[in-house]
């Protein structure tokens, strides 16, 4: 935050930076694991940001939480264990547990201090963390998985931050080979995978590093997301069996209320851009 | 441009702003309507900014000039006669102009220098100028509808500046119910509507409007525009007959290379967001 009240968050490798209009600087701490400021802005409400990058606001957060977790569960038959790793802002386990199908929905966030100051800050995000079938752990995701029995989990979530810093294993062959190990024979995982238009060759090389990790079949999607690099954002999912479209009655037919989800906008965040789809294919 | 090189827009309703690295600054001028500014940046290519706002970059026009264009070109069953109301870097026409069915593509700017300009910073939206086919006029476009007689033209696109200066009065009644009186019986009119996030009351707005004048059908589309405010834009769509679809297999079939449309791309674009539906169900 400067002295005329923006926080900027400024984006090197891409030449560009998005700022935000601050009121007041609310919180501010260094954590074990990184620094975590929390601002009150003009506009996007309640700020989260963590080492320096945006993380979660009030006005565009369910975007991004509608889109880690609806897609997913309505591709899976059936999604009754849940791991999100990282998510420690609880909006990703907020929507899982929408789903009456999830009997166990574990956090595995690293950082508790996360936790705690979206608890205080972004209440909203936190209402389903004492739903009895939410777990909160905030311990290493990398080791849990390390540690976790063999078809022990349905869908795993990686909500990470970006891949630098604690979340860079998330990103990588050993993390991925161990998640595959630990899904069912259906299982599937999702992980956000950045921006089509900054990380395209990021995006392909996750294809890759998936794909060669055992996951047979990978499907990107994308949404916007205003406060995130370039202000596009994506995720991709891959699967342990081969993806053959989502229960699309049960999505027409969910009882809880969307502001970005709906029937349509799951297949259309699954059209993916010509260069995209090009850069993907070169591997 | 500040004295860190850095471009700047704040968007001041919107608590935001979005700022892009400059090596250096290659024009600028007053011309009798607005300041234009031309840029050299250091990840989106050559930079346009027009009274201060971002207008087209290198990096990311493809975006913005191919679904102003194809989606409306392809819903028409045959759009002999093109007008590009704005428009002036030329990179609609060059789009239209992809399309054989196209007999005459006439471009209505008001501001001669920004198409001399984009010649000669922005060759490659160019290369179209001189296609026989193609007429630039260097006018008033709220005249040129006026003037203009009844049933002459299939497809109108308003490729404008935001609805402020001198692009106001292309989003008023008036304005729509020209144009509707120029098109043919099943004419259609595509228009710029803004950022879905930061200006859903407008395109709900213009929704109503266009309607009132006529317009028996209205479907916005949306997609990515990382320079743009909020990084998230949309174009609005409205016919003199009920909308059915679009000439998938035309679309399909295309001759031209494209990098973001294609006939997956066009039917996302139309899957409209929860909020923004209900914002236009509103009214």
């Amino acid at each position: 935050m400067n002295d005329t009240g923006w926080f900027t968050e400024v984006y090197p490798k891409h030449g560009s930076a998005f700022s935000l209009k601050v009121i007041e600087k609310l919180h501010a701490e260094q954590s074990p694991f990184q620094k975590i400021e929390i601002f009150k802005t003009e506009w996007f409400g309640t700020l989260m940001v963590i080492d320096g990058c945006t993380m979660v606001s009030d006005r565009d957060n369910f975007l991004y939480h509608e889109m880690m977790t609806h897609p997913v569960l309505f591709t899976h038959p059936n999604p009754e264990r849940v791991w999100i790793i990282g998510g420690g802002d609880c909006g990703s386990l907020k929507e899982v547990l929408r789903h009456g199908e999830v009997k166990e929905a574990i956090q595995i966030e690293i950082d508790e201090r996360v936790t705690r100051l979206s608890e205080q800050y972004f209440p909203d995000l936190c209402t389903s963390n004492t739903d009895p079938r939410a777990q909160l752990l905030f311990i290493d995701g990398i080791q849990w998985v390390k540690d976790a029995a063999d078809n022990s989990v349905d869908v795993i979530i990686v909500d990470s931050t970006d891949p630098v810093g604690p979340a860079e294993g998330l990103f990588n062959a050993a993390f991925f080979r161990e998640c595959f190990r630990c899904l069912s024979p259906n299982g599937i995982l999702v992980q956000q995978s950045e921006s089509p238009l900054f990380h395209a060759d990021l995006i392909a090389e996750m294809h890759a590093t998936m794909r060669g990790a055992g996951f047979v079949d990978a499907q990107t999607f994308h949404f916007p997301q205003c406060i995130y690099p370039s202000g596009w954002w994506s995720g991709t999912m891959v699967s342990k069996t081969p993806f053959s479209g989502f229960r699309e009655s049960d999505a027409e037919a969910r009882s809880f209320k969307t502001d970005y989800y709906d029937v349509d906008v799951h297949k259309a965040a699954l059209a993916i851009p010509r260069f995209l789809k090009e850069r993907i294919a070169k591997g």
